[in-house]
């Protein structure tokens, strides 16, 4: 926790900084990277990256004044050392926790956190609105800054900014937080210009470079065409530096070591005489500070918890619980062994979707295109219409970024991709950028898409191989959950064919993917303490719908209750909603249950789903409400009696739960 | 029409281009050229591309084989002289109509066309995705080429491709089409970059440039430093030509003349040989052959029909009816003179969203980015982020490209952004590409979104002032149409509030946006033709719904139509029912109207309504058909005796429906 004889704790604004010597300067970045370390590794959260930008965040408040001046981080999770010197470092300790601080930037938290950003490659268009915002409500004088990292550089929304700016006399300054790490190792031919641009020398060494060529004789014949070809090697190699950002109209500055503080502000002021927009490269190590971050950015950019004790790094916590994320990377795996033409394509989340194995095992059928979605559905498209095999695997946020490219590239050419979308759902800690609120909203409306969501591990494999012999687009979706089993003999997949778990005439549970498990548990309290009979649906399809299973239940059951972890606009429920209207079925006894119409904090995944109704006890309330609604009778033996549903854990660790209560 | 007598009469395929003589090759392209003058000149159609690409095309089909080979076509609007010469010349008279050639790529129409594009800058990407999947599919030495032009280039997924081809070994081609013109005058600088290069001398030029300036004498002091600024300035000169994509990993060629056929063939030689990725730089004029177009790109971008004649270009058909975007046009004039803190931004769409006079009065606050949507949508998050009051004017098909932004710059923080969105739902002869239909599924599933549709052109200004006076996100939607005006006294747009025209009980329409004028005048056939009596809700809102008008709708009439120009799945329709549900009305007797989970060919507007039943006779069938299934009695009087509903024209040639029938 902050000790009160720290610099640090008596930083309650950035105006407080300008005090400081340049010795006190660098005893708080020593003591933010320790209260870093000690508060954050503590839990999961973003780590090495923070570490990487103490002095940068420093340099930037000590040089413009963001009270006025605009300051956007892009993506946002290395946002903590501005938070510490934005008045919040006494709550640091809360951060990523229920009521705690956001672990990305939060206009409600600070005014100086402008953006709420999590989606990578914004920044430089937010600060280039910003700029220009205040230049039409005549604060002219105000400027605006992006950070933006070498892994969000390649997303297409960075170039379209900087073409907007660089063709324009907007004062920008962006500066590229170059770690030469994204979330996974960088790729593309923007990577690989960034590499020569550190090894080039720089600006002020071209000229000494040069002046070592000059001649002292006169030049003719072959002499001058080897000095002329040498001449221009080192000119070029003097220009190349940064010349992609020069092409497109930007001032371009470095590459300048970002933990110099001293270096880093003398180029900053400079900066803030400069007209028109100006790219200032930085150079960081992601993790600096702390040895083993720097050794292992992948590993650190967010571990699990951990503690620095003597003998190094102790993990806090193990978990091994086998997620549907890795039932999804393994059954990629098995697809790429099968299939030489399966392709598997991410956007940087090789970490992420845990495809390690399949990137070294399959390495030419693996394609990780950095953080460019829109390219990546795209360039799948190309390679279903060869013939390949592509399954593009993107959480369910980041995929809204490849939203026109579904439509266009995918679903209106009829090509079958497979969409695998990860964190479909809430997600926790990682808050409202990140929860997985509407792919099956927008997943849906787009002809010939076939939309699947696996209720449990059993359905994964399955439902892979039928999208894999599907000739048409799939998109499969699964949560940031452990993998639960269902007990039952799982019917074969069979396109828009649901699975009846149960069938009972009190009420009906609806299921859309991995709520399944939960409608289980909460149809076995209703049973033991309700005593009424629920049964359970398994849709599997939410399109096409199984309008004749679910059309049934809403015939012959009391009460009916569409379950999903999705928006309830536009969502699974909705599409019930309109095959019961369509088939001119009553609908006063169904009721939809799922994520509601407003943007969900940042908590545990378990906190999250009980705000919104959607675990054991949220469904089971919501079912005896409408169970009333409906006039069915029951009586409540208590919860002493009656256990929280059936389930127990297998070996491998997973849980199963059964699917008949055991009374019947 | 196509005579006989011609070569391109007997171009069946694009192998028979391979006889022809150098001679034969020049004459097929006048011909090429005549036959797109003359016919493409008659209808509404992309003109001034098309003449540009004649060389180009040809060049293309000699020196690849693409019945093997891959091309792609970039926004595909240039597509014509490629279906010339892929066996559809004969047909090149029913391009853009109901069941004729559609006038972009299409699959369903020749193998030659590999994707239905429309949307710009995803060649790049699919163009690589073919290559990539034909090398998985063990076609490794089938070539890939993407034809982009440079106003499509800017758009962020060119640069995702750029970047994962230039960092890949993959032998793709990409040329750069540059007519120095997008679909308005280009803009950043990535076009200010290309000025450059066209500008430049070519690399072989350089060292004759360097040599002139070797020093005869040996050089010291100032006479060093000088001599060593001219030096540097010459090389950056020759190097800056095309370090853009050299810089990301592509080899550069060019630029050369694209309307220099033997030029642009022997260049396409000699990159088959060459490894790795290509960019090909090609300078083409657009309406090359046709003087008028030339001298103006923009108008002959896709000028209304016209016929060449002896005194000049004489136009086939003026319409002079006021349309939507012209009204939405003049509105944001007026806001922009009220207050010099709106901010009006487009994406190069300044001549379809007719905002030239917006453009040429008010320049600082409009802004048009270039094809980058996601970038409008995100700069315009910060300008209101800094307090001015951006709106967003952008075709819904295109709007579509910005969806994450939408989610996360805008509905996430909050911000007072509006959207303009224009061309929402089916836009006629541009067909499946361009309609917008699924604006209000995507919209309403944001939190904090307001989802508008004006009912008819009184609706219009106040609907945008309400807009600009509303502190969150307002979208407003209107399709490709003429205005109408409902006859009424119009209520004051009110937040969540729709407005009832007439109030019945047999049954109610409750029409989305610009549907109203159908709706009443269906309802007049309904009461004049079958004495039904029936109502009209103008429902205005989209989100929030108005619940409590159109649930009195739903209890007290005998039936309520839905009636939607946008996706039935998770529309507006959706969203009625789930108010209903939500309120445990009964829906048996709702019905939605709207457009079906398919794809629409291109057609004319009119019949594209007609064939969905979005048309006058379509809604009275779909109304009678509910009536007898709710077990309303009514008789058919016949056509004969009534008339198709109430309407006249205004003096502005708008047309005005009477809202209630005269005999009531």
């Amino acid at each position: 926790m902050l000790s009160p004889d720290t610099i640090l704790s008596r930083i309650a604004s950035p105006a407080d900084l300008k005090a400081l010597s340049d010795e006190q300067l660098d005893r708080l970045a020593d003591e933010m990277r320790h209260e870093l370390i000690d508060v954050v590794g503590r839990r999961a959260a973003h780590f090495a990256s923070n570490l990487g930008v103490v002095e940068l965040a420093l340099a930037l408040h000590l040089s413009f004044d963001f009270s006025r001046d605009r300051l956007i981080w892009d993506t946002g999770h290395q946002i903590y050392p501005h938070k510490l010197i934005t008045g919040r470092a006494a709550e640091l300790h809360t951060i990523r926790t229920k009521g705690g601080l956001m672990g990305y930037p939060n206009p409600a938290e600070s005014p100086y956190d402008l953006f709420m950003t999590g989606h990578a490659g914004c920044a430089p268009s937010t600060a280039l609105g910003l700029k220009l915002g205040d230049e039409l409500a005549g604060r002219a004088d105000a400027h605006s800054v992006a950070v933006i990292g070498d892994g969000a550089f390649p997303s297409g929304i960075v170039f379209e900014a900087l073409n907007h700016a660089g063709g324009s006399e907007s004062k920008l300054l962006v500066v590229l937080n170059d770690n030469k790490m994204s979330i996974c190792p960088p790729v593309g031919g923007f990577a690989n210009a960034l590499d020569r641009a550190r090894m080039s020398t720089t600006y002020h060494d071209w000229n000494k470079r040069l002046k070592s060529l000059l001649p002292s004789i006169p030049l003719v014949g072959e002499t001058a065409e080897r000095w002329l070809q040498q001449c221009k090697d080192a000119i070029k190699a003097s220009l190349q530096h940064g010349m992609l950002f020069e092409e497109l109209g930007f001032t371009y500055l470095g590459p300048i070591d970002g933990h110099d503080l001293k270096g880093l502000r003398s180029y900053l002021e400079r900066v803030k005489t400069m007209r028109g927009p100006v790219l200032l490269h930085v150079l960081t190590n992601k993790g600096h500070g702390f040895e083993p971050a720097v050794k292992d950015p992948v590993k650190f950019h967010a571990p699990n918890p951990f503690k620095k004790a003597k003998e190094g790094i102790v993990p806090l916590k193990v978990s091994s619980n086998e997620t549907y994320t890795d039932a999804f990377s393994a059954a990629l795996f098995d697809a790429c062994a099968r299939d030489p033409k399966v392709a598997v394509l991410t956007a940087a989340m090789c970490e992420g979707n845990k495809l390690q194995k399949v990137r070294e095992t399959f390495p030419k059928q693996f394609f990780d295109v950095g953080i460019c979605e829109s390219h990546a559905v795209a360039v799948a498209g190309g390679m279903a219409k060869a013939g390949a095999r592509p399954v593009v695997d993107i959480y369910s946020t980041f995929l809204q970024r490849s939203y026109d490219q579904i439509f266009q590239e995918v679903a209106l050419q009829n090509l079958p991709v497979v969409f695998c979308i990860d964190r479909a759902g809430v997600v926790g800690a990682d808050g409202p950028t990140h929860h997985g609120s509407y792919d099956l909203a927008y997943m849906r409306i787009f002809p010939n898409m076939v939309v699947m969501a696996p209720g449990d591990r059993r359905d994964v494999s399955p439902m892979l191989d039928f999208a894999l012999g599907h000739d048409s687009p799939v998109s499969i979706r699964y949560p940031r959950a452990n993998l639960e089993a269902v007990e039952r003999e799982p019917q074969p997949i069979e396109l828009g064919q649901a699975e009846v778990i149960e069938w009972e005439t009190d009420g009906m549970f609806v299921a859309c993917g991995a709520m399944l498990g939960a409608c289980v548990r909460a149809a076995g309290v209703l049973h033991e303490r309700y005593g009424l009979n629920v049964g359970v649906i398994n849709a599997r399809f939410v399109k096409p719908l199984d309008r004749a299973t679910i059309g049934k239940a809403i015939e012959e059951a009391a009460f009916v209750l569409t379950v999903e972890e999705g928006c309830l606009n536009g969502g699974f429920g909705s599409a019930v909603l309109e095959a019961a209207n369509d088939a001119g079925l009553p609908t006063h006894h169904v009721r939809r249950v799922g994520l509601p119409d407003r943007f969900i904090l940042h908590a545990e995944r378990d906190e999250q789903l009980a705000e919104v109704g959607l675990d054991v006890d949220g469904l089971v309330a919501s079912a005896l409400d409408l169970a009333r609604a409906v006039g069915l009778e029951f009586t409540d033996i208590g919860p002493a009696v009656a256990t929280n549903g059936r389930a127990h854990r297998e070996a491998d660790g997973s849980t199963v739960v059964a699917a008949t209560p055991s009374e019947k």
